[in-house]
């Protein structure tokens, strides 16, 4: 018999409150579901508080002994439907710390690689360009929001689009201005990405402390970026449509940095 | 008055069916959905033979000019929304050729630049990579499908994933073996993108003729790629996760040929 079996359990609605933005800022957590995300984000030292498991839907319950410290609670397929966000669910979900950290928390490396990313929003684009920066090893991503609150990270769609990679580098999410400041206190170099770029991405000096900036797919970066830019690259593109979506943006300035960082001198 | 207002005439129940691969298939044609993805079809230079517009949706008829060697059908609300496939359809419906070619088709400069993908068949992925190759002017997109029909660039999904661009790059779908066989009978080197790559793709040389190759997300690409490879390049990459989106490979792979064909010597 699961340990809860009732979806009136005062357990199983909290979990369902979980599921908007003014609750998980409240608790300070965030949602890990699937079998895959969560090991990722284990793998990543993230020690997730609590676990929701349905043994009529797990596959392999072994999971369970990587998070030791957390409330474990099995649950019946009903209240799992409930509490699942996705389509098929496979009966693992997970309360987290929330990922996201101050910017002046963030530790850097020298000559340190970030990812600077104003107004990308959407928990699709959000999670794929956390997937690039964690591919070719971002220090950090930094993402320039309108929103007061900042990104919400914590959603469990940026989780899921990002492959856990939410968890694997560090994130941050403040106002233009403060990630501005942010920036010239630590000695970045901040080189912006736009249509008008003065450079070619592979003719500038990417091999400092960077901080590569780039905007939406929709309207760029915005004016303060430019004014106070230290170079201003352009993506060498041919097409007609002319945008690359953000997460594509971002992978092509991070290779080339990670180039120029390899290359035998 | 709409020319048509039943959604029992044999007209809209023929466009109903063109959803389904083989109808579209045995027709030769596809489906343009949307103002903004018909003009960049008509901008690409494909000539539609049907329109189908609803006067209570569209915003601006003007588009209407730009089709005048297509037959015109003004429907109505309820019409279009039966041959629509989108959820918030914008009244703008056209029947066009399918976009794709036989291999032997393409026409190709000297040192052509060519993106081979290997089983991405996913509308969504396919319609990204193709963005990306239109970003970075690759002369062709060839995939190498282990589906004997080939892969359906006419799906209509796969026109709205693109934004068109499927119709801006010329593109083909073939069995690897005979793609493989194309690109020796055209003195392409075969470059392969492969996690245990010989070489790192920013010290790769690809200004000749070039044939660049990835796989899928998940498996990379068969074995037949890699022993009749010229040469295996990794992208270099950091991360845990160690697997980049396919549409993302592909721009970092065209970005580093477009770099590269650019530099001063």
């Amino acid at each position: 018999m699961p340990d809860l079996t009732s979806t009136a359990n005062p357990r199983v609605k909290g979990l369902a409150r979980l599921r908007t933005r003014r609750h998980r800022d409240a608790a300070g957590v965030t949602l890990i579901e699937g079998h895959d995300e969560l090991a990722l984000a284990l793998d990543a030292g993230v020690r997730p508080t609590e676990v929701y498991w349905a043994p009529d839907l797990v596959r392999d319950a072994a999971l369970l002994e990587r998070m030791t410290g957390a409330r474990a609670f099995s649950v019946s397929r009903e209240v799992f439907a409930r509490i699942a966000y996705r389509e098929s669910p496979d009966g693992w979900l997970a309360v987290a710390p929330a990922p996201g950290r101050p910017l002046d928390a963030l530790v850097l490396r020298p000559d340190a690689l970030v990812l600077v990313a104003e107004g990308v929003e959407k928990p699709g684009n959000v999670g794929a360009m956390l997937r690039s920066a964690e591919a070719f090893g971002a220090d950090a991503v930094v993402i320039a929001s309108a929103d007061r609150a900042g990104t919400d990270f914590a959603n469990p769609n940026v989780v899921r689009a990002s492959k856990g990679t939410v968890f694997a580098v560090p994130v941050a999410s403040a106002s233009t201005p403060e990630v501005r400041d942010w920036l010239r206190r630590n000695g970045f170099r901040t080189v912006v990405t736009t249509p008008a770029g003065a450079g070619e991405l592979g003719r500038t000096d990417l091999t400092g402390p960077s901080a590569l900036v780039i905007g939406t797919e929709a309207t760029g970066v915005t004016d303060d970026w430019l004014t106070g830019a230290d170079a201003t690259v352009v993506i060498p593109m041919h097409g007609t449509v002319n945008s690359l979506n953000a997460s594509v943006a971002a992978a092509v300035v991070l290779f080339e940095a990670v180039r120029q960082r390899t290359s035998v001198s």
